[in-house]
C-alpha cells in the first residue's frame, strides 16, 4: 500500500495532484474533499470517492497526508492550521509577506496534533526559495534576482476581466531580455519594476465596449499594471480559446556573487523553470513534499516545515544507496 | 568565536577555502596543515600557523571542522576515513564510480569517532547532484542531461602536458550549442559523447617539436580525446600566460519531464553555473557544508552525509525566522 493522499479542493491544483499521484508509484489517492456538492464533482481516478469537506474527520484514518488545494487569500490561512491538528498537511500558501504569521499558526496546530505540516510549497515560494537559499549559502557576497515568465498570471487576468465591457482576458508576464542578459553577465544592475518585466494582455471586449477606455483602465491600474510597460491586444473569443488556453509559466532565480581574497572572481548561479502547466508543476512539488511529510512524521517529527528544513533524500522514492550510486 | 576551520592541504582548493572563510563571519581559520615543509608554505591570513600534517592530532582541540583539500585519486580515499575518527571532516571526493565505497569507509570511521563527515562536495558532485535529485523528485518521468563548460579541465590539460615536445597546455571543455538547445526545447534527444561536448586545446610546443605529431597524439588519445571533436591551437607561452591563466568552469544540469493525466505537459528544470574560478566556487560550497557539519554534530548527529542528507537551513548563517521572512 502506498502513501494515502487526501485532496482537499478540486480545481486546477487538486486535479494536478491527482495526476501527480498517478506518476508516483508509492502514493495513492485515498479520497477527494469538496465544498461543492460531491455528486457534482467528477474526478479522473476510477473507484475513488468524493466527499463533502464537512465529513473530513470521518475519513481521518484513511489518509496519511492531506494536500490542501485552496487559495492563499482566504482559504489557507484558516484551513491549514485547522487541519494540521488532525492530519499531516501540505499547502502552497504564496502570500510572501504573511508567511511568518502563517508559519506560527500552522506550527502551533501541527505540534498540538503531533503532525507534520509543510507550507508554501510550489515553485515560488518553493523551488525558487530553495535556490535563493542555496545560492546565498554558497555566495554570501552577492545579489539575488528573480524573473517570472514568460507565463500567465491568473491574478492579473482576473483583474482585467473585472473591467466593464471585458468578456475574457489573458495576461502574460514577460522578463525583459536586456535585464536578464545584464544579470547573467554579472553586471549586478539595479533594476526598477518596469525594467524587469513587461505585461502583455489579450482581451476579448463586448461588441459595444469602448476599447480605448478599457486599454486606458488596464495600463493605469495601480499595483497590477501602472508600474509596467503594458501592451493590450483585442482579440476574439475564438482566438483566445485557440491560442491562449494553456497556463504556462516559469522564470529564473539568479544569484551573482564574488569570491577570492580581493573579491576578484565572479560567479553566476541560475535556476530556470520552463513550465507548460503552472498548476501541474506545483502539484508535482506538493506530492514530493507529501512523501517527505509522511516519512518525517513516521520518524516522530512534528511541527511546521518549509523547503528549507527538508533534505532532498526525503523527497525521492529511492534508497540512499541508489541516490549515491546514480544521482551523486 | 566562530566555527574553527582547519585546512589540510594548501593548493588551489585550500587557498580557496581560506578566501571563503574571510567571507563568512561565523567561521575562522584555525590552522593549515601541509605535507610540505611548513616553513615553505606562505598563506594569506595573518597570524595563523602552518603545521606539518604529522602533527595534526596535537591540534585536535583547536579545530571544529577539518576541510581535507586533497586529490580524489590517492589522497581522499585514505585521508577522509583516517581523519573522520578524530575530526568532523569535509571532502570533495569526485570519482563518481567509487562514491559508494568511499561513503561506507568514511561512515564507519565517523560513527566510531562520533563525528560528522561530509563527502563529495563541490559542484559536480555536489550542487549538480543536488539539482539532479530535486528535479528527479519533482518530475519522476523525465530525462537528465548534464553539460560541462565552457571550462578548463585540469586532467585533460595535464594529459596533454605529458606528451613529448609539449611545454605547457590548457584544455577547454565546451558544450555543443545545438545539443543544449534541443534539450532546453524539450526534444529529449539521445546524445553521444561527441554530440554533447567539444574539446579545444591551447598548446605550447618546444621549438623543435613535431607539431603534426603532437596534434595527432592529442586527438587520438583514448578516453581523453578520441571520442570528441577536438581542435588544437599552437600558441606561445606568453599567449598562454596572458589569455589562459584563469581556471573558469561551469555547466548545466537539465531535466526534461512530463506531467498530466496523459503526460501532455512538458517541463524543463535547468540549473546553470558560470564560474570564474572553479576551485574558489568549490571552496565556497565546502565552507557552507562545514557550517552544517558543525551544527549537525552539535545536535548529536554522526556518520557520513552527502548533499542529499542536509537541509539548506543548516548551510545558512541566518535564523529560521530570517530565512522565512527574506528568502522564502
Amino acid at each position: 500500500m502506498g502513501i494515502r493522499i487526501g485532496i482537499l479542493g478540486y480545481g486546477n491544483l487538486g486535479r494536478g495532484v491527482e495526476c501527480a499521484i498517478k506518476q508516483n508509484d508509492d502514493t495513492e489517492l485515498s479520497c477527494v474533499f469538496t465544498r461543492r456538492d460531491p455528486a457534482s464533482v467528477r474526478i479522473l481516478t476510477d473507484g475513488v470517492n468524493v466527499y463533502s469537506t464537512n465529513d473530513i474527520l470521518k475519513h481521518k484514518d484513511e489518509i496519511d497526508v492531506l494536500i490542501i488545494c485552496g487559495g492563499s487569500a482566504t482559504d489557507l490561512p484558516t484551513m491549514t492550521p485547522e487541519y494540521a491538528k488532525d492530519f499531516n498537511v501540505i499547502d502552497s500558501f504564496d502570500t510572501h509577506a504573511k508567511i511568518p504569521e502563517h508559519f506560527a499558526n500552522v506550527d502551533a496546530a501541527a505540534r498540538e496534533g503531533n503532525h507534520i505540516a509543510m507550507i508554501s510549497l510550489g515553485w515560488d515560494p518553493g523551488m525558487f526559495s530553495l535556490n535563493r537559499a542555496y545560492a546565498n549559502a554558497i555566495l554570501p557576497e552577492g545579489k539575488d534576482y528573480t524573473f517570472w515568465g514568460k507565463g500567465v498570471s491568473q491574478g492579473h487576468s482576473d483583474a482585467i476581466r473585472r473591467i466593464d465591457g471585458v468578456l475574457d482576458a489573458r495576461q502574460y508576464t514577460i522578463p525583459v531580455k536586456s535585464a536578464v542578459d545584464a544579470v547573467r553577465n554579472g553586471d549586478n544592475p539595479e533594476l526598477t519594476t518596469r525594467q524587469k518585466h513587461t505585461r502583455e494582455c489579450f482581451v476579448v471586449a463586448a461588441e459595444d465596449a469602448d476599447r480605448a477606455k478599457i486599454e486606458r483602465e488596464i495600463v493605469t491600474m495601480p499595483n497590477y499594471f501602472a508600474d509596467y510597460d503594458t501592451t493590450v491586444h483585442f482579440i476574439s473569443q475564438e482566438e483566445l480559446d485557440r491560442d491562449h488556453k494553456g497556463i504556462p509559466h516559469g522564470g529564473m532565480v539568479i544569484r551573482s556573487g564574488v569570491t577570492g581574497w580581493n573579491k576578484e572572481n565572479k560567479h553566476i548561479i541560475e535556476y530556470k523553470l520552463t513550465l507548460d502547466s503552472n498548476p501541474e508543476f506545483t502539484s508535482s512539488v506538493l506530492i514530493a513534499y507529501a512523501r517527505a511529510a509522511y516519512r518525517m512524521n513516521k520518524e516522530g517529527m512534528c511541527g511546521c516545515k518549509t523547503v528549507f528544513d527538508v533534505p532532498v533524500a526525503y523527497l525521492l522514492n529511492m534508497s540512499g544507496e541508489d541516490m549515491r550510486a546514480h544521482l551523486l
